[in-house]
């Protein structure tokens, strides 16, 4: 196992209904540290890629992305979900569906932030049905710019999002891919990398 | 000007309604530099404050604090604006209403992840009328913490959230705290610190 995979184990908690709380280490309290090795794992992943910018999603996303960021020395955006009045001008736009909160949301980012000259990672904490992630590739492609990768905390293998974002040919790296979890027990099955 | 100061005037825009967007280095684009930067002058302003967890609210809050947190060694919890069926368990909550958003929300820690044991530093990255912010001072007090300090990027001297958490004894520090602002003109006057 590692790093991320065995804090899963030491602090995450299964849940009915396939829910995996890590939230006292990524997603409500953020252990800072674990997130510099997950930007340190990332940049050993990623090698050799030239990104220049790194792309997530409002809110839990940010965080990671912030620290992940320090290792690829690039700014980051984040992807907005709603229409605020303080964000105008020219905006690319993709419609999300949330598994977690079971709405559909407008993703947006501003034009001026995505051109054609950016190589991006996008980083993200949790890809289950991907459709987040679709979202956001969606506005990389509409912007001109490539997608260089795309780095997750934690893949839920058993829901197809990851599957079909490989099979369009991305460079996905999950640092940990739960194949299964089981809420009685607590168990999880991490799929060997 | 300090650097926070000097970057608000060559990337800010001023604009009608007394809105300043700073979108492409603070709360949509983020100059990671920049955030480090903010993280050592809060160390300094807060030398000798036995700070061991840093609190903030999603969303534009949560990268500041992310790397604000790398200079204090300690873990950052984000308050959540809305219920998650991922957020489960007992809640510390409180009611704010946004002056961007114009509307309420429900600020939300889970209670195991602040304690009476807890020095908390609150990052924003603005205040204006101090709303978000008494909604997070007052999560803390309920959870018998200790507000150690209060860090914000960008005050807004001429609405009255700083004046009101100075009055009640916290110590407020605001990087650049704007005075006026003048859309016609793009002038910002910031209060000599």
């Amino acid at each position: 196992m590692n790093f991320l995979e065995e804090r899963i184990v030491k602090d995450g908690v299964v849940k009915e209904g396939n829910v995996l709380k890590v939230d006292s280490f990524l997603n409500h309290q953020m252990d800072i540290n674990l997130l510099d090795m997950m930007g340190a794992e990332y940049k050993k992943r990623f090698a050799g890629k030239n990104i220049n910018k790194i792309l997530t999603i409002e809110a839990s996303g940010i965080g990671i992305a912030a620290i992940v960021a320090r290792h690829f020395n690039c700014p980051v955006v984040f992807a907005k979900k709603s229409k605020s009045i303080n964000l105008e001008g020219e905006m690319y736009t993709a419609q999300v569906e949330s598994f977690t909160h079971k709405n559909v949301n407008n993703v947006i980012v501003a034009k001026k932030f995505l051109t054609p000259e950016d190589h991006v990672l996008i980083i993200d904490d949790f890809l289950a049905n991907g459709c987040a992630l679709q979202g956001l590739i969606q506005i990389v492609n509409a912007a001109g710019a490539t997608v260089e990768g795309i780095g997750i905390a934690i893949e839920k293998g058993f829901q197809p999002g990851g599957r079909m974002i490989r099979n369009m040919g991305y460079q996905l790296e999950s640092l940990a891919i739960v194949d299964g979890m089981d809420a009685a027990t607590g168990g999880i099955t991490f799929r060997p990398q």
